[in-house]
């Protein structure tokens, strides 16, 4: 089993549609290079904002062969093979692996809970499915469950786990995370998925982010990663102060929630900066439109990145 | 678009399991004699007690196969299409389609959550996708968002929805939906799926029940309806208290909870009734073992299912 | 210590208030005058209903003293001793026993939560502090926490409870609930405070109700229990719909949630039928007004409460 | 109206008590000393770790007594009026306006919930009713609702309240509480309760902290702030992590949870240290006894604060 030790910034990356819904891969090669030359130190694809879990089997194939030919080794490549139980997710595996991703991401086990036994369980039964590295994917938003800290450092002392990507929204306890990962010798990539407060996980102790704000400014995000690797503290939390206010353009939409308004905000500001041709999305949710491309567009105009 | 108004016992069918996880789907297709031979008035494959977020699209197609072949239009078939987002479920539309499935039963979208209006627009999107009847799943603990009965009934008056199994939990919500159905002309056949007080859901004015311990006695659940049928309520509370005590094999089992210890027990009764040659259950789950064994057994002596 | 086997319909009494929000007593002697009239079985003093969170020490004595007065023996008096911890809802009993209530009515701990064994040894400290019967409120929505079945029939034999008001919304539980408590010898008075399914707890063998909307229609839920006391399920349900329809005059306010649409709506129905003088609400919860006291007529147009 | 923008760190004091549950005024006094003497900026008590939900008035006004006297004017004292809904807290708010209190801390109304505008509603009754500065106490795990930021601006902004106590668990907010606050000219006075990550709150923006954990190392707290005063990062989040090491005490306790496990074990670890006579808890909460206090010397000893 390989190991896979991430360091820095690694995207989520959007997926940018035509407006019959498909995949627009040429405008999503593009976006993936923009990305690159920014200057990020690997991407996730088929994550949350990826559409993960609007994508089937084949439209998932799509994502990843596109990415894979695109970046072509430039950086490492994190997929997602989220899906509710155990050999779904293998089946998802398997075409990654055949891809050559460099890593993998997956959740707990969801829909049918049952436990945190089941959840180290199911790890262990991909670990013995695959020799790619493995990172943790912690989204109780998404499952309904939040991952231990003591399972995850015991699936990393076992070599089941090379990582984890953070999106509990639960700073103490990555905290804890951070400081048990260190006493064990530090197994584990640790990297928070909280596009808002990237600095204090930085200063935590975090290797990294995976911001999927830094779809909309890849810069900014890499500044701050510079910035902290030379120990500008002040800057590093300038950065993510501005950062911050960007990100005000998911808060912005009215009359939708949750995927819609945050990734539909990525999506609609990508097209207003000339990244993506449209903002549409995936089935069953519908892009933003009318007084809500305009709030979006105010929040840019307020960080400077759209011209007043 | 055909109708499908099910009244009556809709058992969610267990699927026996060999020791190495496949189907025995010898003994699945006698599981749906018995059921059928017990007077059930339908069955629901490939819901939650089914296996549905477990399964593959090719058992999925396995289960579906070995159902029709065995029903062979003795009942109607109501067919689980358990996915994340929209054209995921579209997919396992298509194959239940392909094998002359009765009915389709959908939940809300999970995973990436966005809200009423998303909800509705992901049912509107699968009643373009097919003529087959379709029952909402209502089952807040495995998707995260309860359906709003208003919702439920506009889409039942607008021909999207033919019924709503009501697994929510939430008794008070299900008398509101029962009476706005029947003032909006009862376009929804509304089931409940909590086998513990099935009684009361009838007085509510339920249509008929899916009740997951009917796999371990049908005829129990039979009973209660003919009862019901026969005005005699005194009776329909006494089979109640009965399968309530019943229901006891899956609150026994320790250092296990979720599914793992509801279908858990439900398939070690099956085994312990001679109906199933193994209570093994779907990777990651263990099945139930030593202590629990005999714990399950232990409630079946005491509503005497088992000899003592 | 004396026991109090609760049988009927036992409302939790709203109390009218003045325009200034001081207590209007003569129209509180009245209102409880009209629900003994109604033929209840008793009543429950400083519930939820009856403002008891919204009340200090002072205003409940008010409260008792009022109504114990007005009692005078009639019915038997059940009085909320709700607040945070143990001490000060001691000092609450010692003033309820001052007025000579026949019962006491307590919640789990709330605000520091801590565990059911830390549930438990509080009752077990109120039982040692009173000889008066009590009542364990069980309500998750306004205390964080579901009182687990075994915990309150071993509290129930162990002579420390006498009796339950199940506002848990958990009809599954509250059905175990009745099965446990009948094997332990029926130590437990089994109350549900579900003003919409009361049939069917009544099917599932609950000892009496205590409605909130019996402030609105006491006779539609005596006639109900007298129904229920004949055998005549029919009649039971017929009448539970009709309630259930006059409930929605706590669903039809709007921008209003909460306590404030639930109680809010009663009192504006008590004050629309002539029962109340205002319905003025408690600090910080404002009265409805304008479109929303015409929304709550409706719903008793609709029912015949009110002339069209 | 008068201003109190408080800085630095403000613990909230944990309260020494016999074995019989009542107060050990001197043992507190001796505490508070010891506090102000580290250089803590601040006092709160009757926060929660104040045990102010456990507290009656008669109770409240002894800690806010000894607290007045002990610390004459030395630091300012913010002093919890923690209660279900208004009236009740401003009778609290009218013996801490008694022994001078420097401002007051008050959370949502609880138990009975209603929504975003009862809430702010609540809090312009409070301004209404005294002069003191307000702080609220964003603490979503006793009250049941998350504080939103825009309603906590706008009532700074209007003079409503003088800052917040963040103990919401969400970093993400806080963080844009921050942002909004500094774009409204900075009304409020913003502390974190999380003493955990202190030092991401500070690098967030925040003015201060109120760790609870500052009853067991309140030099460590002081230390760290001085080093955030002096800009020097990698010393605020060592200390930090040092502090997070020794907060290990509150998770080491087994068989209890929540307050007893939190509190319990500062109060242990205030007995192991020779602070407290007792790790006397109120009623209905044990004290921790056995393994659990040898766990918590376990942790004091890794971290040095005890010899080995």
């Amino acid at each position: 089993m390989t190991e896979l030790k991430l360091r820095g910034v690694v995207p989520p990356v959007a997926v940018p549609l035509n407006d019959d819904r498909s995949i627009d891969h040429e405008g999503f090669a593009r976006h993936i290079d923009r990305l690159i030359n920014a200057g990020v130190h690997g991407l996730f694809i088929l994550g949350s904002s990826g559409e993960v879990a609007f994508s089937t089997v084949a439209r998932r194939e799509e994502i990843i062969k596109t990415t894979m030919e695109t970046v072509a080794g430039r950086v490492p490549v994190l997929c997602g093979v989220v899906d509710t139980q155990t050999d779904r997710v293998i089946e998802h595996i398997r075409v990654a692996e055949r891809y050559g991703v460099d890593g993998l991401v997956a959740t707990a086990p969801f829909y049918a809970l049952g436990g945190v036994p089941q959840i180290e369980r199911h790890f262990r039964a991909l670990r013995e499915a695959t020799d790619l590295p493995i990172y943790a994917y912690d989204i109780p938003v998404c499952v309904g469950v939040k991952l231990p800290v003591d399972m995850l450092v015991r699936l990393g002392r076992d070599g089941v786990l090379q990582g984890v990507k953070d999106s509990s929204g639960d700073d103490v306890s990555f905290r804890f995370l951070v400081l048990e990962n260190k006493a064990a010798g530090s197994p584990l990539s640790l990297l928070t998925g909280h596009e808002v407060v990237v600095d204090g996980a930085y200063l935590a102790g975090a290797d990294g982010s995976v911001p999927g704000l830094a779809n909309v400014d890849a810069d900014g995000y890499v500044a701050q990663w510079d910035a902290f690797e030379a120990g500008d503290w002040k800057k590093v939390a300038e950065i993510q102060d501005r950062l911050a206010r960007l990100m005000h353009i998911a808060l912005v939409p009215q009359g939708i929630s949750g995927f819609g308004a945050g990734i539909g905000s990525f999506k609609t500001a990508c097209q207003l900066l000339g990244y993506f041709k449209t903002n549409q999305m995936p089935e069953p949710v519908e892009r933003l439109s009318g007084d809500n491309v305009e709030r979006v567009a105010g929040v840019l105009r307020e960080v400077g990145l759209l011209d007043a």
